[in-house]
């Protein structure tokens, strides 16, 4: 396999899709379209040591609990349940992105980070997309206070049988991560 | 919020570009740029039942250890550590997609379905994707030779210390699934 040229077809601010040029294990020339917050893509930049976004598992030091938030999504028209994330900006470190978006979607303070994964890709036949996954501890009292015009978004803590309802209810949305974190969470009573 | 018109502004076979108008919460109108492999996008069809792919998480009955693949990535211009996954073929339940993708890109059958998960979104601020988590038991001998000529994939079976190892190594790009469900299988040792 080798990729060859890479077209950007699109030219907004936050995300653009790239045609993508390469040669299969044949030789045959060939095309792949995927969708890209970055300029250029990481199979031309090879930045794969800088992930789009962080997601945060917090565990409540006082409460107990893991914190969870339902969001409005416009990519789905309706409320997801996940955790808090949001892309790092400019400059920021992870820790930096973490408790910013732990603050702005929740209210909540990072008390501590006690792990991190290394960026991991999120759909990786369609985008270049990758995030961190960031364990902590955190304290304080939820609010949306801190949340943008853009965003509607509610914060709660669940224990490992709220968890459980949540993974399980049919008409609920929740995303991936969140969903894989919080079954282990009801089967094990630990995130980590 | 509430969304409203939807514009497709790219018209390819597999994933595309929509801009969709909406109005945040203090009624200000507002733009959001999404991929899709739907058309429509699930903002306007709502269809939230219909998962775009299956994610495989496929124990040995025969050999123990867990089923990874090594699969060149074109977005990522890299090799990367995944489950088995694919898209659900028009017409195909959840099992057949299943059954079919671990036989094309492992040469192993599934034995027994264990648990599926509901459709899960893979990464809602910037696409309507969702994917079930499929745990099964598989059977027979590992095999490249179902691999189409657009795909490079090397199967091979993991253990628990395996799996961390994998999860762990800084050079290795893995897919966030994966490193989720492997990571707790490094802890726990089990999958589910």
């Amino acid at each position: 396999m080798k990729i060859g040229a890479v077209d950007k077809i699109t030219d907004y601010r936050h995300l653009n899709l790239y045609e993508i040029h390469y040669q299969d294990r044949l030789e045959k020339d060939r095309v792949w379209y995927i969708a890209s917050r970055n300029d250029p893509p990481k199979c031309i930049s090879e930045r794969f040591d800088a992930p789009d976004a962080v997601v945060i598992v917090a565990h409540h030091q006082k409460y107990g609990g893991v914190v969870v938030i339902k969001e409005f999504r416009v990519p789905l028209g309706r409320y997801q349940y996940g955790f808090p994330a949001g892309l790092v900006d400019a400059g920021e470190t992870i820790e930096q992105a973490c408790t910013r978006e732990l603050w702005e979607e929740t209210g909540l303070t990072v008390a501590r980070f006690i792990k991190t994964s290394p960026p991991i890709f999120s759909s990786s036949g369609m985008t270049d997309e990758s995030i961190v996954m960031v364990y902590a501890e955190c304290t304080g009292e939820i609010s949306s206070a801190g949340n943008s015009a853009s965003e509607i978004i509610y914060p709660f803590l669940v224990t490992a049988d709220e968890a459980r309802e949540l993974c399980r209810h049919p008409d609920q949305l929740v995303d991936v991560k969140t969903w894989l974190v919080l079954e282990a969470f009801a089967g094990t009573g630990r995130v980590i």
